[in-house]
């Protein structure tokens, strides 16, 4: 049986969890597989910090990068530092040497894929990265492999588990933002500097990855318009509730006629669907597409454990290109030109909320024009739901109600949004 | 580019979905790999009724089987032909002549897999079968590429469309089952014969392939109990919705320390899971693992284009192994011995309908030992949820009940069970 040397560069908790995975299905490995894995060595920032870690017999412990990446007997290298520099410089120079790579880093792949990527092809080495969208749901290889002989018109996501817990809290516990917020950080679901969480930051960065699968298209962070949760009242959550609906932050990409509209953002999805129950860190991702209609992938987000096995799956896939002399095929080879739109700018519904003490009914009898959907109420807010309206007609609502002095928010309703497409010259 | 012959057998619902979406995703195939497909003939029963099928310029409609299976030129021989004999001898004929194989036939694959796949293996030639579970839901190639890093402990299916679809109209529109089944065959969701779909033998079927996937096992009809759902009564899905439950057809297969707990029938689930709210024609799988968790797989179970996109899967996987020269990897190699039991046998809780005009409520309270822990009434039915208990006590109790001379029911409640394991000497 032949041996397959790794190094792994960072033992945070994903690095953590990569080899205690590994250690723990060598046995199921080496009865599926005819290789098996040999971790050689693991870069840290600072070795003394890691003196107590259970690292496998042999295996060597160096606060340099270049022991791993210079290394000529590793074959594969697992990059799990999780930053954009230095882990960047890093994989490139691994590259350069020969190595496989296998990156959970969503940032620099979101951000720098379009760059390092080609030089892995180039090289002829793998490069997967499973673990970056999603943690332990294996939605790339799916999109890259499964659904590649099938035309995808939308995704649909719930891809932070952060926010969704603390939205998912919100909605149950009756909490608002703030406390919701520090439950979680208490609880280890949100980091001390929750930013790129709840500003849908991270949600985007994995959207952008989805997107190169999906629709063969690399989209950048402006290309998408991004709203966070931080505004999010209880209000709006109990008003959505009453009609029906349960709000979630959503990363959508939806193409049509070679225009890909896409947004990151709360909205409003009807309880019918199958992501309205998708709980505290849950993540999922509903991909429509031509021949399969619908096909909903639900599991952890995030996690030590579901990481490493998204890694280890992709591990395997290299081990195996590697005996068999096939590395250097593209994860992604799906290509096509179509223009970034935001979805932000079709028309659609919207759950509009009034909160206050004024009277909250004659504020809004005072818009004569608008039909409303559907109305709920409560002590102290006012909830409509309204038909598919302008980005215009919303902007020129909320100025309206905004005069009214009460605090006036909206929310998109997931799913109504109707394009308008440009003609494309043939 | 490489061009890569295929044959089909069969032209019904799945054969002509593949011709359909083979064409309509050449493009998207030539553009993502590094060669083509060109179907060269298709085998079927009565050449003169196919006259008018849209086939693509330059293909060979035959009604030999032998002029595709023994055509040298034909490297790929999809069976969409569907029952077990001849499809079987067709199947093995082509592998001995070097062809590699992808089949939907869960009939097939069921009873006959362990005996016809290793001819693959032994004849070095691919053999992929996607389509055989869950229509368009890509459940093997994850259990066998993403999962199989990963340990898993329960398989929970919605497998069968036909019933699942049965069911939700049931408790949808308050009809009885065979009015239920009439309007679904109307419909097209529904054969004319329900046997298979209804008794859960197609179910059975389907848990025996993801069996092997899941668990390195080979279960046979034999070891797994199985129930029908032509006896559900709309007052059983009525209380079961009162206690917040919703009763679904489900195949089950669970392990713990080597022993493999199976069961297909309907159970009652509660609410808060995802499969409760999978509904219609659709199907869902629920994967327990170690590493993951629970990940949750839905989508479409039938139809042409669903179908035939898993079947496009496997194409895309045969191609890439016959440019490379890598044919004759097993799809599924995880092998371990595992006794198979019966789930049903294990202690869990159930929920017990008495329907009928006597006074119910006394024909209850005649049972004394037993704490109900919630119950539902209506007009003629009354429900009520046991502790778990024995599987000899739930016979005893429904022997007790029946005695009064009312209609008594039971359903389990899924994931309940507790199932007792024997010692294993190591």
């Amino acid at each position: 049986m032949k041996t397959i040397t790794i190094g792994l560069l960072g033992l945070g908790t994903v690095g953590k969890g990569v080899v205690t995975l590994l250690q723990k299905q060598a046995a199921k490995i080496a009865r599926t597989q005819d290789f098996r894995f040999k971790l050689k060595s693991v870069a840290v920032h600072n070795c003394a910090h890691h003196r107590n870690d259970n690292l496998p017999a042999g295996t060597i412990l160096t606060d340099k990068v270049t022991d791993v990446v210079d290394d000529p007997e590793i074959q594969i290298v697992i990059e799990a530092m999780g930053t954009i520099e230095p882990a960047k410089v890093a994989i490139c120079q691994a590259i350069l040497n020969g190595k496989s790579i296998i990156s959970a880093n969503k940032d620099l792949l979101a951000t720098a894929g379009d760059e390092i990527l080609p030089l892995a092809k180039t090289a002829g080495v793998d490069f997967f990265y499973e673990a970056s969208v999603a943690g332990g749901i294996p939605i790339l290889r799916v999109l890259s492999s499964s659904l590649e002989t099938d035309q995808i018109t939308q995704i649909t996501g719930i891809i932070n588990g952060t926010a969704n817990y603390v939205l998912t809290a919100m909605d149950r516990e009756h909490k608002d933002y703030a406390t919701a917020l520090k439950a979680a950080q208490e609880l280890g679901y949100a980091e001390a500097d929750p930013t790129n969480d709840v500003q849908g930051i991270d949600a985007t960065y994995k959207l952008i990855i989805l997107s190169r699968f999906a629709f063969g298209q690399s989209l950048s962070l402006k290309d998408v318009p991004r709203r966070g949760i931080t505004t999010i009242s209880p209000a709006q959550l109990i008003s959505a509730g009453q009609l029906g609906l349960k709000v979630k932050l959503l990363a959508v990409a939806k193409e049509e006629n070679r225009q890909l509209f896409s947004f990151v953002g709360p909205a409003a999805i009807p309880a019918s669907e199958p992501l309205a129950h998708v709980n505290g860190v849950q993540n999922a991702i509903a991909v429509q597409s031509d021949a399969l209609g619908e096909t909903t992938y639900t599991g952890p987000g995030a996690g030590a454990a579901p990481t490493a096995n998204s890694i280890l799956s992709d591990l395997l896939a290299t081990g195996d290109d590697i005996v068999k002399g096939n590395c250097g095929r593209e994860f992604n080879s799906y290509r096509k030109p179509v223009s970034a739109k935001p979805l932000t700018a079709a028309p659609q519904q919207y759950l509009i909320t009034v909160e206050g003490t004024g009277n909250l009914l004659s504020i809004i009898s005072s818009i004569p024009t608008l039909s409303w959907q559907q109305q709920a109420t409560g002590r102290n807010y006012w909830s409509g739901l309204t038909p598919v309206i302008s980005r215009d007609a919303l902007e020129e609502l909320l100025i309206t109600l905004k005069r009214s002095g009460q605090k006036i928010s909206y929310l998109p309703i997931a799913n109504s949004w109707q394009p308008v497409l440009e003609k494309i010259e043939e």
